[in-house]
């Protein structure tokens, strides 16, 4: 008999070689339909893969990104499955699930696949699934792993195995198909139910530009054919509000590779957009007694070696800036922290200073591979809104609260209503890893636990989540088309000021060590105006919207008025653009309402004639003629309406 | 007979080996006894040097830099001459003028000469000059220096004669005191009337660490009393006024070697100064029709040899940062104008579309020694007020205009009233060196002597002091206690245009180049601020000022009352603090007065009583009690009259 522990601490003692769907079918019936595979002592297994020892024990569903990865790994073996029916000779590379479905890297030879071919493969992976194949795992030596892809030509998979250490290879077969691989699987391909051939491109072998060519298949499989359609919808919408896309359309910013890959440039409508999202933290921290401070780009390699960042980094970083004489090395810096102790310990602080609570919207650099850059998302410089609250132990939950505050005030303005959260704390059980005293650690675990209570916050707990260094709290939304974004975190640290060796004189008159916390609601300007490009598709809300109103004459002869109309609006502080091209109306609303902007103001004829504008408003049409005077007013008081919730 | 041709363009012949003493004795009297050194074809001369060619001729008074030079540098001779007399085989390293006076580098060998003993040299200096000794300037060969200067046993001055050209070396002599010297100098010591030598420092020889210690005497010279008395009265106040002092006093910024040496690091005081600074520039460039982008912190290796920059000044510069892969090379941008070169180029340009003005704060990083580094005036990095306006040749005028305008905003609005300026243009004859065409720069020329006429500014004008690439106007500014700074510069850019390709299309459909103006009114945050500290002695304007009140509760029982009252001047958006520290109320008064805080206002049982405040004005004193909504509306007035006169 074997003991098996459950999540819920539970244990239940099972015979030796027992398998995880056993398992599931001795809970329930139901729960054996749904699994997919299961978690072993922390590394994955198939749900029919016997286990041979004391565990702890885990079920994965779909729900659970280790579910999802074992029916997308069957996938692709399904794709390859039916390749190689339909081309025969066909080399397979290699073929994982990603966070997306699936692809598999393959050398069709002579024949060449393109995207008009992938109806017929979808419609082969179908036939095959009505087989309800069985996928199996053996164990195989080196020497006939070698054989026997040998024997077939397969010279991918030799070159892998090659480079496979003796005794850990497996091979999975389903039907005719063997495949070189770790798993985990599904017991049958049976459950994919709905399949979608994405795309195809090109990829080198090993992702070496000398090495060939491979043909990159690109597809995703569901449980239920409903989940497919939803998620090509999203797709489709997710194209239209790409980022990259609007931020394009909309002059926001560019990159350029003179410039550098992955250094964004912030063009006039995406600054004004920036700095009024700056402009409202700063008003929110303001009123939370933030203090703002400034630290420049670089940080000698001292501080680095202080912080422990240089020891942990400094390999992957952009490489040390050397002094041209002296002998000095400097760092791009890739935080703000080590900068804000050094101003933390540039005074004496006693207890009654504390909360101290610097904020720096901080730009820094981090190296990035140029492969894995994307629009405003992953970047090589970005800025972040952050805030380092320096607290003695006692104060950790209040600034929490205060800190959860801001961050709904965030989520609130900008209409993210779908907010989930996940409290990091420490492994249960094992506790060597963590920096800080016990009683500090539990403090704050209860405080963070405590703080979302009073929040009404539903958080998930994750035990061992934590870093080495604290506890945290991240939030999730929903973004409108139902995307989940990892967005605001609110980081304990009792490393820094361990390092920093950072001291406050308590009441006691004795030194004490404070607690840093680190927060940033946007993350960065960069990943959230990106974030809010795609959720809004660009409509950014009236008060933070770079243009608010176009103004389009209907012919050149009202070119006057509107000069006149704009200037007057400017007065209200109300940002207004022109349309002055020769254009047919039309084709001037239809410009407008491509950029975006909420209002448009029509003018001719009547409306010089009586100080008025005919208004049409982004998605509502038109709302009629009135003095401009009044226009000006109706959206103010909506500005007004929206600052008034912050 | 040779041609001299004066700086108003006249010509008057005169015998060959006439002196410039001779020239100014031939225009009056007057003026040749004010004179201290003249200028022959661009070569410094003393005023008694024969004159043996057609030559473009100047003369320089005690007002001219040059005359200055020539007074002080004769002084160090002086300094030297006392010296040897006091210190019989003191030995000579290097003895030049400076900004303000000279110095003299000595090896007194077994001696040592303390600040105790500067008034005796001082009184040996003044009996020396009564003896109106004349400076003679002779030639003298290598051989011959080397053997005159050797048996004297001076190490010191063989090293450097042994390191000149033969043909090329110079004694001067006054006395029994002879220096190894390319002149100029006065021709007698006579009109050194006012001698001060300021202190002793260490130097290393030739500034080597492993080369010997010196001795450096520096000191100051005038040709009256009272100048010097007044220079005194001002390098005393000057001392008072240290922006590092008032800088640490008032909690604005600080240094770290951990961070790095000339890194700044703006504390929330400092910060919350600097963005009301930017704010307010924002606000006038808003009204200037200036769009704000923002530029990533490096650049790539490729930039900066599109700009020239690599080629110029690469090696001098912070050295490259690598990238751990993919062999990338990037700069610290020490400059934010190639940058937006990139986005002038990012979109096609009309003509319609200039003047395209692109302003950023924009932080950029310059390699310096660290020996030169000096508070925010001397730093490695900085944050420039940076703008590039690109514009078409015919709208130079109309911009350099609109700048002065702002420029003179800023002006105003910090209370520098005494303003000079310099127009930079291109050498008269000596034409090659520029780039850009003749029509252009005769056109810009103009314009800038133009847009200083119609603005009444009374500008210098230095021919062949414009940049290769374009010519400029400057600005100087006199602080509070006399001196100069140098604030604001208008830069016309032919070149990056040129190394960019910038384009844009004229009215006539072909292609054109457009013109690029560099301007920066504050220079940068960093120098800007650094200058309005010693300005100012740290009483900022009261808009601009990061506390505007102090509250002093006369006893603790007030304390709450105290609180109260921040809190109503918190929502009429006034800066205030309360100073709740057990003292006495005298202390906290004088204590606050240090902090250079505007307002005080004293609490206690009769104001507590009535919603009043006692107010104290810095600098004025007691303002009697009030309300405090009327100290509010006081104070907002105060603002608001300020602000209006932006």
């Amino acid at each position: 008999m074997i003991k098996i522990t459950f999540p819920d601490g539970s244990v239940r003692e099972y015979n030796e070689g027992v398998t995880g769907l056993q398992i599931a079918e001795s809970i329930s019936s139901r729960l054996a339909q749904e699994v997919l595979a299961c978690g072993v002592n922390g590394e994955i297994y198939d749900l029919g893969r016997p286990i041979s020892e004391d565990a702890k024990f885990v079920l994965y569903k779909w729900e659970d990104e280790q579910g999802k990865h074992a029916f997308w790994h069957t996938s692709a073996h399904l794709l390859a499955e039916a390749l190689q029916e339909l081309y025969p000779g066909i080399q397979f590379g290699i073929g994982p699930a990603i966070e997306n479905g699936f692809y598999y890297d393959v050398d069709p030879g002579e024949a060449t696949i393109k995207e008009s071919d992938l109806p017929t493969i979808e419609a082969k992976m179908a036939e095959l699934v009505a087989k309800k194949e069985a996928v199996v795992r053996e164990s195989i030596s080196k020497t006939d792993a070698l054989k026997k892809f040998g024997d077939r030509g397969e010279t991918y998979k030799c070159e892998l195995i090659s480079e496979l250490e003796d005794g850990h290879i497996t091979t999975y077969t389903q039907g005719v198909f063997t495949d070189l691989c770790r798993g985990p699987h599904l017991m049958t391909t049976a459950p994919i139910k709905a399949i979608k051939l994405m795309s195809v491109a090109g990829a080198y072998w090993r992702g070496h530009e000398d090495r060939k060519m491979m043909t990159r298949i690109y597809g995703i499989t569901f449980p239920k054919k409903k989940m497919l359609d939803e998620y090509l919808v999203m797709v489709e919408e997710a194209k239209k509000r790409d980022h990259r896309k609007i931020g394009k359309e909309m002059d926001l910013f560019m990159f350029s590779d003179t410039v550098g890959k992955g250094l964004p440039m912030w063009l006039p409508k995406g600054t004004a957009l920036r700095l009024r999202l700056q402009e409202f933290l700063r008003r929110i921290q303001a009123r939370y007694d933030y203090q703002e401070v400034i630290t420049p780009p670089i940080g000698n390699k001292l501080l680095y070696i202080t912080s422990g960042h240089y020891a942990k980094y400094g390999k992957d970083s952009f490489q040390p800036i050397h002094t041209p004489e002296e002998g000095e090395e400097y760092f791009l810096k890739p935080m703000n922290c080590p900068h804000h102790c050094m101003i933390y310990k540039n005074s004496p602080r006693s207890y009654k200073d504390l909360p101290l609570r610097l904020a720096e919207f901080g730009t820094v650099c981090r190296y990035e591979q140029s492969g894995e850059l994307h629009g405003l998302t992953r970047v090589r410089s970005f800025t972040q809104d952050d805030a380092h609250i320096f607290c003695r132990p006692d104060q950790v939950k209040d600034e929490f609260l205060r800190v959860m505050d801001i961050i709904s005030i965030v989520f609130r303005s900008m209409d993210f209503a779908n907010v989930e959260a996940q409290i990091s704390l420490r492994d249960k059980v094992n506790r060597e890893k963590y920096i800080g005293s016990d009683e500090n650690w539990e403090r704050a675990e209860q405080s963070i636990i405590e703080a979302c209570e009073e929040k009404g916050l539903t958080a998930k707990i994750e035990y061992g989540e934590a870093a080495f260094y604290g506890p945290k709290l991240d939030f999730m939304v929903k973004d409108a088309i139902g995307r989940r974004w990892q967005l605001g975190t609110i980081q304990v640290d009792y490393n820094l000021p361990e390092r920093f060796e950072l001291e406050y004189t308590g009441a006691d008159n004795q030194k004490h060590r404070p607690v840093m916390i680190h927060r940033a609601p946007f993350g960065s300007m960069e990943r959230f105006v990106a974030v809010l490009i795609e959720h809004t598709a660009g409509k950014f809300p009236l008060w933070l919207t770079p243009e608010q109103v176009a103004i389009l004459p209907i012919s050149e002869k009202f070119n006057d008025y509107a000069q006149e109309v704009k200037k007057f609006l400017k007065q209200y502080d109300i940002r207004a653009i022109v349309d002055d091209r020769n254009e047919k109306i039309g084709r001037k609303i239809r410009d407008n309402e491509l950029k975006r902007i909420p209002y448009m103001l029509i003018v001719g004829e009547k409306e010089a004639e009586n100080s008025e504008v005919s208004v049409r408003k982004q998605g509502e049409g038109d709302k009629g003629t009135m003095k401009f005077e009044e226009f000006a007013k109706i959206l103010n008081e909506e500005v007004q309406n929206m600052i008034n919730k912050w």
